[in-house]
C-alpha cells in the first residue's frame, strides 16, 4: 500500500457513502468478511462497542436488570407461534437444515430476535407474583439475510446488539419499563457518543412486528437519512397469550404478564462515525475512545531522545494517575507528519506533541481532534487535559445538535415536500394518521413516518398529504 | 413446584450425574433450550462467565491481547483450506443452507471454531513486521452438533468460550505465546474457581487438528473422570501456508509467520459446580460469587423487624463500603429455614442471620457454606467478614486440591490399570510414545492420555502396556 493511500481519499461532502467505507476501513475499525453481508470488528472498533457494552451494563444494573445466555438456533415451529412477528421475519431468517451429513428434523432458524425463545423459557420459570418482574438482557448477535449492498454497522446480515425482556405483573409497570430503557438509551447516546435523538412513537406500519406499541430514538445523519439508534417496545400480552408466560397473583389466580422487549446494535457506532467525522477520518468522542490522548515524541539525535522521552514518561504517568487513556507512539522510522495523519485518522480526540523546543520552553503542544485547534499548555498545566477531554465531549454534542438541526425543516406543503426531500433532512409535517397518507408518502417520496415525537400528538392541523385534520406531526424522512 | 421439590433430592455420591443436572437447574444457573443439545444461561450462570471473562480480559490486555468480533458463518470452501482441521470438524458442523426461501450457494457452516476465518482476514492485514504481534482474542460462541446426551456446560451443541489467535514473527515468541497464555490459565481457574489443574501436553493423537502441538490443563472431577479445563496452541507454520499469513521483515524479505490458538470455554462452570457442591446444592468460590454474603433478618413481630432491619442496613453499608457483594433477603411470606435453604442450593458463600436475640448479644451469627460452618461475629467485628471471604477461597482450593491427590495413583501394572479404572481418577502410568499403546489402552479401558505433564517426559521407566521403554510418564483418565 502506497502512502497515499493510507489517508481518506475522498471528501465528506463529495461521496458520503464511499467517505464512510473508506473511514470505517482506513481507521481499522472492521473488515469486510470473506462471505457476503458480514464483517468483522478489529480491536479499535470492537473497544467501541465494549465502553458502550459497560455504560449500559452498569445502568441496567441499577435498574435491576441482569444478563443472560441463549442460543443460537431456534426450531421454526417455535419462531412461528407469534403469526405476525414469524411473518415479520420470516423471509430474511438463515437457515439450518444439516449437521454433519445428518438432516435435522424441525429447520432450525438463526435467531433474526429472541421473543420467541426467551418467552418459552419464561412460560417455565415464571409461577407465581414472587418471580416478578423479571428483567433479562442478552448481548449477542442477530442474524437477518440482508439482500441490499452491505455497510458495516449499518447493513449486515449479522450484527452486534442487547436484546432485554421483561416481564411484569401490570401493564402500568410494563410501559413504565418501555419509557425508564429509551430514558437510558437516549442519555447514553447522548453522554458518550455525543448524538442528539429524537424520541417518540412508531407509526403502527413501522412498529416492530408483534408489539402493541414501538417507541424508537432516531437521528438525522449528516447526509439528510434518518437512522434509528434503537428501539423499547411495548408488547401488552401478544405473546404471553401465545407462550403462556402466567403467574398466579396473591389470590392464587393466574394471568397473562405484561411484557417490553428492547435493543440497540451496534448502528450506534455507524452513527458516531457519520455523525463526528471529517476528510481526515474518523473523530471519536472522548469518552468511547480507546486512546484518549497520544503523546508523539519529537527528536533529531539520541540526546535530545533522553530529555524527550524522560518528560514523556512524566507526562504519560501524570495523565495515567487520572485515569486518562494514553498511548505513547514511539515507533522508529515513520515521520512526526506520518504520525499525526495516522491518529488522526483513527480519530484520537487529542494529541500532544513534545520536542527539544518544547523543552526549552517547558510547555506542550496539544491537538484536539475535532476542530484541529492547536492549544499551547505549560508543563505546570498538564492536569488541564481532562477538562479539555470534557470540553470537547460536550462541544462534539453541541455541534452534532447544530447539524441535526440545520437538517430539520417544518413542511406543511406537498409540493415544498416533494421538491426538499431529495436533500434529505427531517420534515416535521402534519399527519392525519391514515395508513393510506403514509403509504403514499413514502411511495411519492421515499420518506417514512420515523417517529412521532413524544408531544407532537393530538395537534390540530392539516395532513401534508390529504389536507385532512392532522392527529400528529411525526417526523418524516429517507432513511439507512 | 410442591417444597419437597425445591431442594437437590439425590446425594452427590449416590449418583453424581443426577445430583450434577439437579444442582444447575435448581440453583437456576441454566436450564434446557427447546432445541435438543442447546441450553439457555440464567443470570446466575451467566455472571459467573462475565466474571472470569473480566478477570480474563484484564489480564489478556496486560499482555497485548485486545478484543474483536468475528461473524459466526463461515463458507465450506474456506473451512476446507486446512485438511486435517476440515475432516476434524466436519462431522459435528451445523450448515446454513438457505436465507428465507433462497438457497445460499457455498453452504456456510456454523463457527466450529474460527482458525479459517480469523487466519483469512489476518492474511490482509498483516503485510510487515510493524504489524507484529497481532494478538486477537474473540469472546463468542462455538457451535458443535454433539450426538451424545446434553450435559449442561461439559456437553452441548453451542458453547461460550473464548477463542484467542496470535500471530509471531519468530517460532521462539510464539511459542512463549503458547505458555503464557496457559499459565494465565491455570492461575486464572486455581485463583478465582479454586479448582486445581495440572498442566503439560497433549500427546499427537489428542491434540487440536491442524496444530504442531497442544498445552493443555486438567482436571479431575469428583467421580474421577477427567476434565479438560483449557488448551493453549502452537500452530506453527500449518496455517500460516495455507492461509497466506506473511510478513516482509525489515529488509523486505517476506517470511511466513508462527501461529498459537487457545481457548476456555464454560466447561469451567461445570467444572466448579462438579469440584465443590455439595448434597445441599451449589458452593460457589467468593471471588465468582454473584452475591458473597447473604443477610437473613429474623424477627416475629414489626417492633422487632424495625430494631433488627436497622442494624441490617448499617451492616449492608459497611460490607458494600468495602466492595462486597450484599443481598438482603427481605422476601415476606417465607420462613428462615426455607430462605437458608434456599441460600445454600444457591451457593452463596456466607449467610448473616441476625435476630432479635442477636441484637441483645451485640452479635451476629455468619454461616460458612462451603463446610457449613458457624461463627459468630461480634457487631464490632464486621470488618473480619472480608477475611473470612478470603480464607474460604483459600480453603476451597485446598480442599479440592487433597480431593485431586486422592483421585491420582501411580500405576506401572497394567491388571492393576484395568482393576482400578472403574473407579476412575488420574493414573500416572508410563508410556512408550506409541500409538497403538495408546490406542489399545483406550480401547480395552476407555481412559485416554489426558495431559503428559511437563516434567514428565524424558523418563526411563517401562510403558504400562508393552512395557518397552516408556518416554514419558502421561496421566491417563477417562474423560468427560
Amino acid at each position: 500500500m502506497g502512502k497515499e493511500d493510507v489517508g481518506i481519499t475522498i471528501s465528506k461532502n463529495d461521496d458520503f457513502s464511499e467517505w464512510y467505507t473508506q473511514v470505517v476501513l482506513k481507521a481499522k475499525l472492521a473488515d469486510y468478511a470473506p462471505i457476503k453481508g458480514l464483517i468483522v470488528l478489529r480491536p479499535d472498533g470492537y473497544s467501541i462497542w465494549e465502553s458502550l457494552r459497560n455504560t449500559f451494563d452498569k445502568k441496567f444494573a441499577k435498574n435491576g436488570i441482569r444478563n443472560g445466555f441463549l442460543p443460537i438456533l431456534i426450531p421454526e415451529s417455535l419462531l412461528g407461534k407469534e403469526q405476525k412477528h414469524f411473518a415479520g421475519f420470516n423471509p430474511e431468517v438463515f437457515w439450518v437444515t444439516h449437521s454433519g451429513t445428518n438432516e435435522v428434523g424441525d429447520r432450525l432458524a438463526l435467531r433474526p430476535t429472541s421473543e420467541t425463545l426467551a418467552y418459552t423459557l419464561y412460560s417455565k420459570w415464571i409461577q407465581s407474583w414472587r418471580d416478578l418482574p423479571l428483567k433479562i438482557n442478552f448481548w449477542n448477535t442477530a442474524l437477518r439475510a440482508e439482500i441490499k449492498a452491505t455497510k458495516p454497522f449499518l447493513r449486515t446480515s449479522e450484527f452486534l446488539w442487547q436484546e432485554g425482556h421483561t416481564v411484569h405483573i401490570t401493564q402500568k409497570e410494563a410501559e413504565e419499563e418501555v419509557m425508564k430503557i429509551l430514558d437510558i438509551y437516549e442519555k447514553t447516546v447522548e453522554e458518550e457518543l455525543a448524538i442528539p435523538v429524537i424520541t417518540g412513537k412508531k407509526s403502527e406500519k413501522e412498529k416492530f412486528v408483534g408489539a402493541v406499541y414501538t417507541t424508537t430514538m432516531e437521528s438525522i445523519m449528516p447526509d439528510g437519512k434518518a437512522l434509528q439508534m434503537g428501539t423499547s417496545h411495548f408488547l401488552g400480552q401478544n405473546f404471553s397469550k401465545p407462550f403462556e408466560v402466567k403467574f398466579a397473583d396473591k389470590d392464587n389466580v393466574e394471568h397473562f404478564a405484561w411484557q417490553t422487549s428492547w435493543g440497540v446494535s451496534w448502528r450506534l457506532i455507524g452513527a458516531m462515525i457519520m455523525t463526528h467525522g471529517d476528510d481526515r477520518g474518523l473523530v471519536l468522542p472522548p469518552k468511547v475512545a480507546p486512546i484518549q490522548v497520544v503523546i508523539v515524541p519529537i527528536y533529531r539525535n539520541d540526546e535530545g531522545k533522553d530529555i524527550v522521552l524522560s518528560k514523556v514518561e512524566e507526562i504519560r504517568n501524570e495523565l495515567e494517575s487520572k485515569e486518562i487513556r494514553v498511548y505513547v507512539d514511539n515507533r522508529e522510522g515513520l515521520s512526526p507528519g506520518y504520525k499525526f495523519n495516522d491518529w488522526e485518522l483513527k480519530g484520537i480526540p487529542l494529541r500532544i506533541e513534545i520536542g527539544p523546543k518544547d523543552i526549552e520552553k517547558q510547555s506542550i503542544v496539544v491537538a484536539k481532534r475535532y476542530n484541529l485547534e492547536k492549544v499551547s499548555l505549560s508543563f505546570t498545566e498538564i492536569d488541564k487535559i481532562s477538562i479539555i477531554l470534557d470540553e470537547i465531549q460536550i462541544e462534539m454534542l453541541r455541534k452534532a445538535k447544530e447539524q441535526a438541526e440545520n437538517n430539520t425543516l417544518n413542511i406543511s406543503d406537498y409540493s415544498e415536500f416533494k421538491a426538499k426531500i431529495e436533500k434529505g433532512g427531517f420534515f416535521n409535517s402534519p399527519w392525519c394518521g391514515k395508513l393510506e397518507c403514509e403509504e403514499r408518502i413514502k411511495e411519492e417520496t421515499g420518506a417514512e413516518i420515523r417517529v412521532i415525537p413524544f408531544g407532537n400528538e393530538n395537534t390540530n392541523k392539516k395532513c401534508v398529504y390529504c389536507q385532512k385534520q392532522s392527529v400528529s406531526v411525526p417526523i418524516f424522512a429517507r432513511g439507512y
